[in-house]
C-alpha cells in the first residue's frame, strides 16, 4: 500500500498558524505518513519577508513568490494561511488550475467567494477543505458535512469568536465595562490593535455565512448574515441579565424557518439562561449548539483560535486530502442543491429583552402595554422601578419578529411618557 | 453526475434503530438522494419476527433470512443493527465477501472482534463504518479518525453510557441511593429490564476499546479495558465527593502514558470537580472530552442512545458509505499502525479519596499517614472526624500507580487501628 513518493505540500503564510503546521509536518512526519499511507513534504514556503529566521524551515523552501510556487505542477496540496481576500483568493483559483487541492483557514474568503471557489475545484476536480476557517480545532465542519449528513438540521447556534467571548466572560465575572475588559484582552494578546473585526462581529458573520451554507444546503454569502457589534453592551446589561438567571453572549446563529421553507443568518449579542450549555464557555474558547431532526441537540466545544489548534485543524484536513489523492477521488464539494432563500433579519422570530427610562407617573404601564399589543407583541413579564421622579420598565417579550419588535420600538419613542429606550437585547437558548 | 441505478440497502434488525432508520430513509429520500448524488433505496429488512407490523415499511422486503439477503449479490451497503456477536458477526464477514459495505452500530461485536472484520473488509476493499457504535448521535469516531488525523491524541475520557449517567445524576440531584435511582430509571425506560452490561460497565469498557483503538492508532480488545461497575457508589459518597467540590460520574478513560510508549484504558466511577464540563453533563446524555498535543481540549456533546439520535449515525455514515461507492473509493480503514501496548491497570497513575473507618485514639493519623509513605503515595489532604469513639479518616492523595494504591489499601486493612476501608474512589479531571 505505501509509496515512496511524497505528496509534496505548499505552505502560503508562514506565521502563528503557518508555522505551528510546518513544524507538526517535521515532528509527526512519521505519524503523518502511516495515516496517509505516503510520505508528504514541504517543497516550498510562500512569505512576504524572507529575511525573518524561521525554526525548522530550510531556508531554501522559502520564497516571496507565491504565484511561481502554486503554478510550479508538482504540487499535491496548497495550505493557504495568509487570510484576506486577495491575493489569497487568486492564489487558490491558480493552484486548482494547476492541478494541486486547497487546505485552507480563511473564513473571509470562503465566506465571501466559497461557492466560486468550489466550482473552479469541482471543474479541475480537486479538493476544497476548510475546517479550521470556523472554530478553530473544533471538528465541526467535518461533522456537519458528513456525520449529519443523513439528518436534517434546524439551528446552528454557537459562541465562534473567542476575543469577544473574552471580554464578554470578563465583564460578566469583573464587573467591567466594555472598555475596560478590551483593554485587557489586548494586553493578553486575545484582542488585536485594530478589534474591528471581531468586537463588531465580521469575524463571526463570516463563520456564520459558511456555517449556515453546510447545515442548510444553501448558498449563504457573508451579505446575507445580519451583524451587530457587542461594543455597546454594558455593565448594566450584565447586571439585567444576571436578573433574569441569563448571562450575555455573542452569538451566531443560523436558523431553518418554522416551515423549512426558509433560512436565516445573524450575530448579535443575546442574552442565554445560565443554565444553557453556551453559558458557561469561558474565556477564549468557542462551542457551537446543533439542533437536527433525529440526531437532537449537540454540541462541539474547544479553542476557537490559535497557532496549534488552527494548525491542527490544517493538518486533519491535509491527511483527508492527501487519502482522496492517493485514492483518486474527493471528498464532498459544495451542497447547495436546497437553495433555499435566506430571509433578511426582519423575519427572525426570537424573545426580547427592552429597558425603557420613563416619566414615573401612572398609566404609563398601560400605555406600553397598549403599544406593544397593537404591534402583535405578547409581553412575558414586566419589571417596573423608580425612584426621585425617574422610573424604568423592564419588559420581557415572547416570541415575536424582529419587524414587529422594531416597530414596536419606534412607536414607544414617540410616546411623551418614554424617556429613552436603554436597551434592546435579544433573549436565546430557550 | 446524478445516475439513475439507486444504491441497494439491506437493513438487519428492525427494532429501535433499525425502524428509525427506514423511517428517515423514506421521508428523507430526496436529501440523501441529493448529497449522496444517486437515490437510496431499501432493498431488504432481515427480522426475526416478520408479522409484526411495522409501519412504513413494504412487507414484500421484510425476511426472515437475513443470510439470503447479505449474499444477495446486488446489495450496496448493509446496515446491521441486530446487535450482540453472532449471528452479527457471520452476517457482516458474508456481506463484505458477497460485495457490500457495511455500516453497524454493534459496539460489543467491534470492541471484540474489529480488527479481524477491518480485516476482511479490507480484503474485499470495502467500508466498514460505526460511528452509531460509540456515544449515540454525537460525532466522535470522524472527529477523533478524520479531523484530528494530523494531531497526537493523548487522552480520551467520557461519559458514554446514558443509562448509569441517568442514574449517577438522579442520586446525586436526589440524595437517592443507587437501588432507588436504578428503580426509577427502569421505569422510565432509561435502563433495561436486566441492566448488568450498562451498570456493570461492560458497555462502556467496549466504547472506550474502540474509541483507545482509534485515538491510539493501536488495537485495542474488550480484555484490555480494565472495568468497574458503579453499582457500590453510595449516597455518602456523593456527600464526600460535594465537600471536595466534585460529583461522580462512570468514566471510560483513555490514555496515553507520560513517556508514550504505552496506553491504557479503563471504566469506573470516579469523582471530577463540578468545575469540569463532563460534571454538568445531565440525564442520560453523553460527553467525551479529547484532549491532543496542537488542539487542546475538544468536548463532544449529545444524546448517547435512542432510536433517533443512533439513527442519524447510522444515516451519516450511511452517506459516506455511498458516495466512496459512487466514487470507486473505501474510507479510512483500521489504522493500527503504532501497536503500542495496552498497559494493565496497575500502571495507571491518577489520584485517590479513600474513607477509613478508624479508632478514635491518639496516634492513628500517624500510623496511617505512615503506610501511605511507605508505599510511596504522596498524601495531598485528610480530614478526621469522630465522636462516640468511632472516628473517620478521609484521605484524597497526590498522583500515583494503582499498583502503588492498591498496597497501601491492603497493608491499611491489617492495621489494628483501622476498622474497615468505606470507599476508595479515584479522583479525575484536574
Amino acid at each position: 500500500m505505501m509509496r515512496t513518493r511524497p505528496l509534496k505540500v505548499a505552505l502560503l503564510g508562514c506565521g502563528v498558524v503557518g508555522s505551528e503546521v510546518a513544524r507538526i509536518m517535521t515532528t509527526h512526519a512519521d505519524d503523518l505518513t502511516a495515516r496517509i499511507g505516503a510520505p508528504v513534504e514541504l517543497a516550498g514556503v510562500a512569505v512576504r519577508r524572507p529575511d525573518r529566521v524561521r525554526e525548522g524551515i530550510d531556508q531554501n523552501l522559502v520564497t516571496t513568490d507565491a504565484t511561481a510556487l502554486v503554478k510550479r505542477g508538482d504540487i499535491d496540496v496548497v495550505v493557504e494561511v495568509i487570510g484576506g481576500i486577495e491575493p489569497a483568493r487568486t492564489l487558490i483559483t491558480t493552484a486548482f488550475e494547476h492541478g494541486a487541492s486547497v487546505v485552507s483557514a480563511n473564513k473571509a474568503l470562503l465566506a465571501q467567494d466559497g461557492a466560486a471557489l468550489h466550482a473552479v475545484a469541482g471543474q479541475h476536480d480537486k479538493d476544497l477543505y476548510y475546517e479550521a476557517a470556523v472554530a478553530g480545532a473544533i471538528p465541526l465542519i467535518r461533522p456537519l458535512r458528513e456525520s449529519l449528513a443523513g439528518d436534517k438540521i434546524n439551528r446552528v447556534m454557537g459562541i465562534v469568536n473567542g476575543t469577544t467571548n473574552f471580554i464578554l466572560d470578563k465583564m460578566d465575572s469583573t464587573g467591567a465595562g466594555y472598555q475596560e475588559a478590551l483593554d485587557e484582552a489586548t494586553a493578553l494578546g486575545y484582542a488585536e490593535a485594530d478589534p474591528t473585526a471581531d468586537v463588531e462581529g465580521f469575524d463571526a458573520a463570516a463563520k456564520a455565512a459558511i456555517l449556515a451554507g453546510i447545515a442548510f444546503h444553501t448558498r449563504v454569502r457573508l451579505d446575507d448574515v445580519y451583524r451587530e457589534g457587542m461594543t455597546e453592551v454594558t455593565a448594566a446589561d450584565f447586571a439585567s441579565a444576571r436578573e433574569m438567571g441569563c448571562t450575555i453572549k455573542l452569538l451566531a446563529i443560523c436558523e431553518r424557518a418554522a416551515d423549512g421553507a426558509s433560512v436565516t443568518a445573524r450575530v448579535h449579542p443575546a442574552m442565554i439562561p445560565l443554565s444553557h450549555p453556551l453559558a458557561s464557555v469561558r474565556g477564549a474558547y468557542n462551542a457551537v449548539f446543533v439542533e437536527s431532526d433525529a440526531a437532537g441537540q449537540l454540541m462541539f466545544y474547544g479553542p476557537g483560535a490559535g497557532g496549534s489548534p488552527t494548525a491542527s485543524a490544517v493538518l486533519g484536513d491535509l491527511v483527508a486530502v492527501c487519502r482522496n489523492r492517493l485514492n483518486g477521488a474527493t471528498g464532498p464539494g459544495e451542497s447547495a442543491y436546497a437553495a433555499l432563500p435566506v430571509s433578511p433579519m426582519g423575519e427572525v422570530v426570537t424573545r426580547y429583552h427592552i429597558s425603557l427610562d420613563v416619566a414615573d407617573k401612572p398609566g404609563v404601564l398601560a400605555q406600553v402595554a397598549t403599544v406593544f399589543a397593537e404591534h402583535g407583541v405578547s409581553i412575558d413579564t414586566v419589571r417596573q422601578s423608580g425612584k426621585d421622579g425617574e422610573a424604568s420598565l423592564v419588559v420581557v417579550t415572547h416570541r415575536a419578529s424582529d419587524a414587529a419588535l422594531t416597530g414596536t420600538v419606534e412607536a414607544l419613542r414617540k410616546l411623551d411618557t418614554v424617556r429613552g429606550v436603554a436597551s434592546i437585547m435579544r433573549v436565546e437558548g430557550e
